[in-house]
């Protein structure tokens, strides 16, 4: 890389923790630049508005959000262990962007808000959702699920009742919420999802 | 009521779809005087900061969205349709105020952020939870609801996957997440909660 690529990964890294935690609104860029050292000219260098930044930031956000709850996945050959170590991922595994999910974030933040931020959150859940349903998918072809099973809704319960309870769990600052929703999920799969 | 006490309902009610669809820090002073019609001096003199007016427009937001949901449920005798009506009543009544759910929308936009609003969505939170909780204690009490059956991990679970499918279907402009998470909540209350 070169210095000046540097530079904008820096200002990327640092913004996807500040929009993270405050908001495209609430993330300001006297804040951005304090957390780089650098003045407004030196981050506009690199980007032509804020919201190209919020954009790059909510891109490495995802990015290694993702890395985080699909680490290992592939080690492992049954779709419903597939899908428990999802959820044990994202229950235990923190991601480097501080804040929390940034999807939950940036579809709150701008649901109502900035456009290419919400079609950004959009486009993440679909995946997300989509990678899921594909689990399940490939899980009822193998005969390791259940026929019957319904790809999307089991993906949409997943993905719902963990983001709400990292919610709850966030502003209550204690993982009650999380361990609660991931064992009932446990328990969820092995009972009514995997074809015994 | 007064005409002072008139205009002060005013600015909380307009200040309320505000911020509940900007949040706090994209919520400006500038977009509530031009909803109200008055300028700043005017909204100042029933408010000592903008942190007073978000935290009377939470609550006002707050009060308006559980009587929606909590709507015709002391009309039901039986606990676990009681849990059914609640749920129903958060997929299919749309509260007046704009923006989605105010304690999911406070909480994304305060867990790092204002301590003031923070403290309040935690405790619309525990006061949610509290209240489903009741009802499954209840229930199990007059042998509607299985005897181990845990009030905090239904309450939990709940919560969790109506606030995260809630989130999906703004994003996506529909409603299927909620639907569907309404109808697997339904079956699991049918299936696994009451008492046969």
């Amino acid at each position: 890389m070169s210095r000046g690529d540097d530079t904008k990964q820096r200002i990327v890294t640092e913004a996807a923790g500040l929009f993270n935690q405050k908001g495209f609104e609430g993330g300001s860029m006297s804040a951005l630049m304090e957390a780089t050292g650098l003045e407004k000219g030196g981050i506009y260098r690199h980007f032509s508005s804020k919201e190209e930044i919020a954009a790059e930031a909510f891109d490495y956000a995802l990015k290694i959000a993702t890395e985080a709850r699909i680490r290992d996945l592939d080690s492992l050959p049954n779709s419903v262990d597939k899908l428990k170590l999802f959820i044990a991922n994202f229950v235990e595994r923190r991601s480097s962007v501080p804040g929390g999910c940034p999807i939950l974030n940036t579809a709150v933040d701008a649901d109502d808000g900035n456009p290419v931020l919400r079609d950004r959150a959009r486009n993440a859940f679909r995946q997300w959702l989509g990678r899921l349903e594909s689990i399940v998918k490939a899980g009822i072809k193998a005969r390791e699920i259940r026929p019957r099973v319904v790809p999307g809704n089991v993906a949409t319960l997943i993905v719902s009742s963990l983001e709400g309870a990292l919610m709850i769990s966030r502003i209550e600052k204690d993982r009650e919420a999380l361990l609660s929703v991931r064992s009932f999920l446990e328990a969820y799969l092995e009972r009514d999802v995997r074809r015994s």
